[in-house]
């Protein structure tokens, strides 16, 4: 691909009926966030699919946002005004959601999004490889999808290293359980492979979306830094840092930037995220901030300039769009692409679908709960997949794949029989909602508890030693 | 691979122009009939009309709604000239055109761009306020446009200073005399007022532009800050900065940029500089980057943190369209608008229809230029104001308006008295064509042989340090 493609249709026709399309998806997910009634988003929707099989007859392509009908820019997925078109669940960086109570499809998702199963042979490997049980996120697929794990296994069994890149967008101070999942997973991944970290907190990306101040959203930064911090990483091998000070602090990381910027067009960022002519020039800029970190040489301190090292991504796989895109520009700019793997969405206690949301008090269980508030919130807001009645729920049983505490054992439980059982006993009627309620409590209250002691442990002084620039107990 | 900003005309083909205008049309009626924001809207239509002169230019016709140029062309009976005959001059940051021999019709240009002229009144005011005779680019209009001068001088009546700001795109090695006119007003406005000065090279810029590497972008800036520096700057109030470097050696500077993107969409980078979707995210964000200097606090180790420092920025009027952009967003931002004085072009040897390129040998007077190489050039290609032969010039005069070495003496010849004998003796027929590019060539050797010795003083070192962000020498 390159810089100049061309927005001109050589035939005015088929560039009509591209404009009409894309002005139709646009509608399509206006009405769906909006919440419109079922009759108008169908007729929408309807209007949406006729266009796209008058569109393929005419060009003889599939229609894909923001691809006007010259371009021939092949791309797995059609991006989310498309997704959300086609009733499909909506995945994107800012959007996540589905009609269906287990919560998204995940087996859909990856052959969208043309990434890879982590499958039972994968996991087995990851063991065989690093000598350790695989995390219980492995074993119960909650990392579930990924790009290249075995490119950098076949490379770590030749000794070759690769670094982890994982990160966070600081949109408030306090975090929920739901946040800690890809740093739990990164903290092992740690450990058990003995590799540098690198921990990206994008206080500039949300200045640029919320209506927050750049003091703001650097103090939330540092409130963040403390939580991550407490997930017990090891400060001789990682590096934490903000954008809005590292951009400052390292010219590597914006040259970086900027090559990345040179290789994508508006047109790509417009597919891919969805952006649109009103959006300010920061958004549309910023998916290459983003990227930056993939590459080893953003971190000359770490990696002394060497730009081959591999990079894997632990994310929620809404973050993937991001790096699809940095593994499109990746070979064009002379380096790697980064690996991945995918985590599932942690669920809001309303239920799976949707992902939780800081800005809603009781959608989550926030790391400054105290555990009066844990239980009051499970209690009260854990969707249920109880029988109305006891006698019923005797009879019939409950439903595991819905219940929300359970799905929340399945992230922190770490017995796996003890999680079998539960499941088992739910499902039958042995087990009440209130039982397995009491259950998530019991293991949410101690979990906080001491996630707090160690985060009161973390001083301004520890949270600064971990964002500066510095070499890391490796040598590359 | 070349340039790909989507408003070089010359390289459209009428079709190409038709198509952008149709869509841009089209975009224009969807915001008014959504009632989008005036900025928007204004943005919009600016766009359209700069498409309306593009297309005339190209095409001999006026753009018809539904008429593309292949079905219309033979219908049409009003040819190219009737285009050059009222097409407007083309400005823009990368391109300058007009089909006048004179050159540009400044006087249009800041009625198109709302900026006030610089008039008798301001260039006395200058002379009182500073106790200086005014540069000769003040008194022959060269310098002739400007915004909030007056507002610059009000305040530093009052004791409250300003500082300098300007800058150069590196994209070569060489510079050509006509690079030096911003740097030369600049070194007097500081000797004359003694304020700081920034001096930007956007090498990240020439990066997105052209087809170099990021190496070859700062190795230019290198070069050029040689050429920069030997225009005889003060190290103590003179701080130069490569995009590149100060990027990521200035927190302070990236958060102004960041603050800049937030505030401006893509339908205005659009509406000012022409981008379109394929054109790449470097480009469309890069404005920001132009911006930043501007606001003092972008220097805090210039001005102690202080963000309401006025910025006063000489430049070519080819760049005029970055600085309505940031005056739109200081406000927004809260900073003061900066201050500005806009110079004429320098003519190529060729003529005054365009600006000197770096990328033609023959069409400038290059500083690396030998005594023999100048007087070749200008004996050679100079365009002349002459008559054909010595009786007709001796009888009818010549005509300097429209003759390069006259104007090159008006830029370079210090003595307003012998540059009218001259002008008069020229017009009169006194003067002939050789004699006059002999008193252009005995003014520009000296310079430029001078320029080349104080250039070899310059150091590594000395560049070094004027490109190191420090204090300098005044009390903010």
């Amino acid at each position: 691909m390159t810089d100049c493609l061309g927005d001109e249709a050589g035939d005015m026709t088929p560039m009509d009926l591209y404009e009409k399309l894309t002005s139709q998806g646009d509608t399509v997910r206006t009405l769906k966030t909006e919440k419109a009634a079922k009759a108008d988003i169908d007729a929408a929707v309807q209007l949406l699919l006729k266009l796209k099989v008058d569109y393929k007859q005419v060009t003889g392509q599939d229609y894909k946002t923001g691809c006007p009908p010259s371009e021939c820019a092949v791309s797995q997925d059609n991006g989310p005004a498309a997704a959300a078109a086609d009733g499909e669940d909506m995945v994107d960086p800012w959007n996540v959601s589905t009609t269906n109570a287990k919560g998204v499809d995940y087996d859909k998702l990856i052959v969208r999004f043309g990434s890879s199963k982590i499958d039972q042979e994968l996991v087995d490997r990851i063991e065989r490889v690093s000598g350790q049980k695989a995390h219980r996120f492995l074993r119960r697929g909650i990392f579930f999808s990924h790009r290249d794990m075995h490119q950098v296994l076949d490379a770590y069994e030749k000794n070759k290293s690769f670094y982890l890149y994982t990160g966070r967008g600081p949109s408030s101070e306090a975090l929920h359980v739901g946040h800690l999942i890809p740093f739990i997973f990164t903290k092992w991944l740690q450990d058990t492979f003995d590799i540098p970290l690198v921990i990206q907190l994008t206080d500039d990306e949300k200045y640029l979306w919320k209506d927050l101040s750049l003091e703001d959203c650097h103090r939330y930064t540092v409130e963040n830094a403390k939580d991550i911090i407490a997930c017990g990483f090891d400060i001789n091998k990682t590096f934490i840092f903000s954008d809005l000070d590292y951009m400052g602090a390292s010219p590597d990381f914006y040259r970086n930037v900027v090559k990345v910027q040179k290789h994508v067009t508006f047109n790509q960022v417009k597919g891919i995220f969805g952006f649109g002519d009103s959006d300010c020039i920061g958004k549309i800029a910023f998916p290459a901030i983003q990227a930056a970190p993939s590459f080893s040489n953003s971190f000359p301190q770490i990696f002394k300039g060497r730009k081959d090292v591999q990079c894997l991504i632990p994310c929620a796989i809404d973050q993937d769009p991001y790096f699809r895109m940095t593994r499109d520009v990746a070979p064009r700019i002379g380096y790697p692409k980064p690996a991945l793997l995918h985590s599932t969405f942690f669920p809001a206690l309303q239920g799976a679908q949707t992902k939780m949301s800081a800005s809603e008090a009781n959608s989550s269980i926030f790391l400054t709960d105290t555990p009066k508030q844990i239980k009051n919130k499970v209690n009260k807001h854990a969707f249920s997949g109880g029988k109305d009645t006891v006698e019923e729920h005797r009879k019939y049983g409950g439903n595991p794949d819905v219940d929300v505490s359970f799905m929340y054992l399945t992230f922190f439980l770490e017995d796996d029989e003890q999680l079998e059982k539960i499941r088992q006993d739910y499902a039958s009627g042995a087990l009440l909602t209130g039982e397995l309620k009491k259950r998530l409590i019991e293991t949410l209250q101690p979990m906080i508890t001491s996630h707090q002691e160690r985060r009161k442990q973390v001083t301004e002084e520890t949270v600064k030693q971990f964002m500066t620039p510095r070499p890391l107990n490796f040598n590359f």
